[in-house]
């Protein structure tokens, strides 16, 4: 059998299951998510073991130490993945959800249902915990998926893909609800890119250079996450606390994520009050600086910031300062270099903050709150399969309203069209 | 210039447009769209020369009767885009609603706003209704515009482009927010599909050739209508009258309509009573019938339906007739054959007509109504752009709404992450 064939086959059956779990109640997803729980928690030392073998496997290929931290799992890490299952099976379930129902004239009521998305593609790298994540998101929002991890991670994956079959087994859920593609050639992945009308939406989860080839390759829906280039814009009338508090936390609590700041933007009119004080918070977290000409005058030490550095996502202890004239030149920056992901104002003023909030094009705009927040668990989504950059469908944290979307209802008693 | 650069300027100066937009109010949006109205009834004279001279191109042209049809256009075609225009200013702006606030723990205030999705891209063949229609819709919606009409409809797109400039230009707005693509070649359509980062949507309006190859070759996501397979079942326990007059007007009031049926399912227990008068019903109208084995039964003198007839969308008097032994064989025989587009039900039974309001995997499910009803006038929307058969982002008759999609709103008093 050829990749290609495989991956077909392997939809195909994906696809079928998706429609046996439009018979499926909450109850009896949530049955399986719990039950995948115990198993994880009962199937600790295999599960630890099977990692240790794919961590020995990725030394001796030589694979660097940040991509074998991202493997490694621990006790703590599997009891997560049992709290996330948990927390999935204790949220509503958004399948079957009617909204917006009109009476139209004629006496139509017409409306909506909230739907799964069909069957999706979830491609990913290192971390074996997406595996768990991405199939207890897909089965309790009534899509079924297919699961193409990294080979990495291969050992444990495997060994989390057979107590997911273990646990739809055991509690009646169709077996394909969930397939792990058990083939980590690169072709895998490009059959799965390419196989329209089989698989409805792809998700990839892993570094810059996957995203991008997926964005590049695939001939079905993308739902993607690039880059991360967050501001926090500290404006004339901002409260001088408020900002200290935000431009260090949004950018010294995480550097690797990418809801850090990575810009940070001052109106002129408060640059000489608070970016002294700053640089020094900054210099003990030993963050680099690098400003504009402006940010030089009153930051004399630090380097100058190019066109580049604009535009980068640093995901490391640098930051770039900008000082500007007024509001519309920050939001003016921010949709102009920004990547449309998380940006943020610090200001006591009602109708800039309102401003703000209408103007800028990004998935999370924030007024007087940390960019960090920007996160499905802090959303109060319970958990999220990603943090999508794009613009149709789902902008931002994707939770389960994300993995569905709405079909038109209409209720009649026998009309007909004139 | 070559032609892709000529692409790339006018999408670069429809992105800079789209942030203008956003200082727009309603207000404003709404007066240029009935200022245009008033150009497009001074300027009857003009636009109806524009349209014989394209007619008398495509007859030169040797163009089949049926695309010159669909490129005319009369005084009263004319009217009829006076008043969509009226009635798209009439609807509510749904550009900064915000919806879903909750108060998360740590006291901010989490929502969505509801925005524009951009630069969208519209790809259309005939009909120059569709040049104001797409303009005001998009303009509603606060998104810039990009518009690509056919050759054979260019001199009348250009003659209502002008007037679009005008009314623009003489309510204030961005001379940009609705751009029209001054070039027919090929070429200037595949620029378009290529447009990542400067165009954010496209949606093709016209025959399946030019939505199959703007689907093959779009890099930036589309929005897109693909077959109208519809459905409509009569269920074991339909009302007869119902069921006769929905299977009548979902097949006989327009052939070539997307929402018009192209299977009927009947259950066996009604067969026998039921599809002898509709048959001869449908004689009258020289509707053709297609049968499978036991319809053939029932009415031997019709035409064997393939395999094919099933997966077949006539937009001609020619209907598939196919009867099913249960409710599951009609559930599973739409989901396989249809197209995801309109099917509905013809039933008494409470519970069967929830089961399949929750089953049927399309853009629309009714109930006891006929198929003719998908359309966004119908369903109240206003306006259509168009109607998806896609499952991502949205399903069914495209409004304003569909034009838009949400971010998050993050309202803080200085929260940070710890």
């Amino acid at each position: 059998m050829t990749i290609k064939t495989y991956i077909t086959d392997t939809a195909r059956k994906a696809r079928e299951a998706f429609y046996q779990l439009a018979h499926v109640d909450s109850a009896a997803k949530n049955a399986a998510l719990l039950r995948l729980a115990d198993l994880i928690a009962q199937n600790e030392t295999s599960l630890l073991e099977a990692n240790v073998q794919d961590i020995a496997a990725a030394e001796q290929k030589g694979l660097s130490a940040a991509l074998i931290d991202r493997l490694k799992i621990t006790s703590s890490s599997l009891k997560n993945m049992c709290e996330g299952l948990q927390q999935i099976a204790a949220l509503p379930d958004p399948v079957g959800e009617m909204d917006e129902f009109r009476l139209r004239p004629n006496g139509l009521k017409i409306g909506k249902m909230r739907v799964p998305l069909g069957v999706i593609g979830i491609i990913y790298e290192a971390r074996p915990n997406v595996t768990i994540d991405a199939a207890a998101l897909c089965l309790k929002s009534g899509n079924a998926c297919v699961l193409r991890g990294g080979s990495e991670a291969f050992r444990c994956n495997m060994a989390l893909a057979k107590l997911i079959q273990q646990a739809l087994n055991e509690t009646g859920l169709p077996e394909y609800a969930v397939c792990f593609v058990e083939n980590t050639d690169r072709e895998s992945v490009g059959a799965i890119l390419q196989a329209v009308g089989l698989i409805d939406v792809i998700i990839p989860r892993g570094g810059k250079s996957l995203v991008a080839r997926v964005s590049e390759q695939a001939r079905v829906p993308v739902i993607k996450h690039l880059d991360g280039i967050c501001h926090v814009y500290i404006d004339e009338f901002a409260d001088k606390t408020k900002a200290i508090d935000i431009a260090m936390n949004a950018k010294t609590s995480r550097y690797g994520t990418c809801n850090t700041m990575e810009t940070l933007l001052v109106h002129a009119a408060r640059a000489a009050e608070i970016l002294p004080e700053l640089a020094q918070k900054y210099a003990e977290k030993n963050v680099e600086l690098r400003g504009c000409l402006k940010t030089r005058e009153i930051l004399p030490n630090i380097v100058a910031a190019t066109e580049e550095d604009w535009a980068t996502e640093y995901l490391a202890p640098v930051l770039s300062i900008k000082i500007v004239d007024d509001f519309q030149a920050a939001v003016s920056h921010i949709n102009q270099y920004g990547s449309h992901h998380t940006d943020s104002i610090v200001t006591e003023n009602y109708t800039l903050a309102n401003l703000f909030l209408r103007l800028i094009d990004s998935s999370s705009v924030m007024v007087n709150a940390s960019t960090r927040f920007a996160d499905g668990f802090e959303y109060g989504l319970g958990a999220e399969i990603g943090i999508s950059t794009d613009r149709l469908h789902v902008r931002g944290p994707v939770g389960l309203h994300g993995l569905t979307s709405q079909k038109w209802i209409v209720l009649g008693d026998g009309q007909v069209r004139g």
